[in-house]
């Protein structure tokens, strides 16, 4: 028999709705929850906020399409929006994927840093974190509560959820988002980078770039980004053409001048919205039932593999059940 | 200028040691500590715990190698030893890389299943953890202190330190650990999976897989894979050959049969102790001074492009320097 070293991170809809229809509560799995959960838990994303990025061909003729999803406000949208647009302009066909750090991140965009940007196009002043003039009020432990007028869902993560201390991670709308909690600037609450999370190149602060040059995580996600710059999306679909690239052997990962050849030829990058036959996602609600049980199974571990609950789990390795629409595993 | 985005995941023997001395001590970052180190904290790895694995060139004809550091006692030894049997044997020659499985694992082995083990290799009974009968006398926030006898640093790293709650990182000769503390458990350490880490594969449990089918970590570490799985080593050279190879479309990664031509041949894989010319390699000591203002530095990077320090690090980010022995920046 195979050795599996069984993973976890199977696609949701690749899970066997059997197993869940089998399997006892203590012996649920991430996957077996995604696979019972009702249709109503579902959320469709909306195809202004997918881009579709066409990369070149593999060696084998292989098409390379990569999907990305953009952030909802109140997050990041001076520069969501600036992607818009060079997206309406078709400003990213006949760029490239120019920069890949093992462990760190692919990066995009105009090698040459000469093309001119669409008008309106600019590094915006804006935060990295959001704020608002809404009173907080966390309860830990509770299901949901509000905090800067979003619902965030903490069920089950609580004291052992992973992110810096004094600092609570949660879900917002589909994205995993961290607040400072009660008193001390518990109105600040920001986006963070995960595995596969999209994010705004740009040089030394303060500026903060425009969007169009662009990389993802390829690596484990640290948390010394966050707040320092801007997440924008993340790539729901295709990341495996991104994280699999010879890396860069210039400073940085780089490609070098003699690698020029290794840089992957964007094709085109078009929003969903003004796409023909343009791919459908929808994401399982992060304030269902279906993803407490979710959250609490990713944290607590325990069937026929993992017989060592860990008893907490980095918000990060909580990924979002996103499926195309119409790939809902049958009833 | 070119869209940076800095990175502090550069090999040390890349920082520059005119930055460590130019720069304050606010205005530090990891490469700078690790160029201003002193010869004397860094200790060189033992060639019997060195395992040079030769990948077939890739589709340009450079070669690949990879060289995996073994974890040292008390943990994973039975497995350890089990590995240098094989290594002695040449077992692994011919066998192959068969499942890479994007933001999880890339797995080796012989993909038949049905070569034979060299004779007094099998499955340990061996637990996960390390236990001593030493008493824990912890006392957070110093600098180091002793618990199941060995010296654990967590200077600066503190309640910032990312792990399941009530858990506590460390490092311990080397390597990054974890132990519950005083009070409950106190006496149970073990080792964790970190980017590039190698694990053992094996089949449901309490099956432990015998330490010829190995793995290592691509994306972002699951802790709940710590303790359910034996730790054994982490790759120091040459992960970007594991970590870009093309990720398999069968359940869990693995290649299919139509993809068999993309299973990467093993040529060999040997100690370095028995081979002529062997790579040799040292790492930071992980009870040194400089090692000590690493991790505070990556806890709370500040410096010109990045400005909102953290307030913490994930142990897995805080890498251990190692570099060739040789290759130290020059005085």
């Amino acid at each position: 028999m195979k050795k599996l070293l069984l993973c976890f991170a199977i696609v949701p809809f690749l899970a066997q709705p059997l197993e869940a229809q089998d399997s006892e509560p203590e012996n649920a799995t991430p996957n077996s929850i995604v696979a019972a959960s009702s249709a109503g838990e579902w959320v469709v994303i909306d195809p202004e906020d997918l881009l579709v990025m066409e990369l070149a061909p593999d060696a084998q003729g292989n098409p390379r399409r990569v999907v990305i999803q953009l952030i909802p406000a109140p997050f990041s949208q001076p520069w969501v929006e600036n992607m818009r647009t060079l997206a309406r302009a078709n400003w990213w066909d006949g760029t490239s994927v120019n920069r890949v750090q093992d462990n760190y991140v692919t990066q995009w965009g105009d090698v040459t840093e000469e093309k001119p940007l669409p008008e309106g196009v600019e590094a915006p002043v804006a935060p990295y974190e959001a704020r608002t003039d809404c009173v907080a009020t966390p309860e830990i432990g509770s299901e949901t509560y509000t905090v800067n007028c979003f619902p965030i869902s903490l069920r089950d993560i609580g004291d052992d959820a992973l992110y810096t201390g004094n600092q609570n991670p949660g879900f917002s709308a589909g994205w995993p988002i961290v607040h400072r909690g009660a008193g001390r600037g518990a109105n600040d609450v920001w986006p963070i980078h995960c595995y596969g999370y999209v994010g705004v190149g740009r040089n030394y602060a303060p500026d903060t770039g425009t969007g169009a040059e662009l990389y993802t995580i390829i690596g484990q996600p640290q948390r010394h980004m966050d707040r320092n710059l801007a997440v924008v999306g993340r790539i729901i679909d295709g990341m495996e053409h991104l994280s699999s690239l010879p890396r860069g052997s210039g400073e940085l990962g780089f490609y070098t001048e003699d690698e020029a050849h290794l840089r992957t030829p964007i094709l085109s990058v078009r929003l969903a919205s003004e796409m023909v036959d343009a791919p459908s996602f929808e994401y399982l609600s992060t304030e269902s039932q279906s993803f407490a049980a979710y959250v609490a199974v990713r944290a607590n571990r325990d069937d026929a593999f993992y017989t060592v609950p860990a008893g907490g789990v980095d918000i990060c390795n909580v990924e979002v059940p996103i499926r195309r629409v119409g790939e809902a595993p049958e009833e």
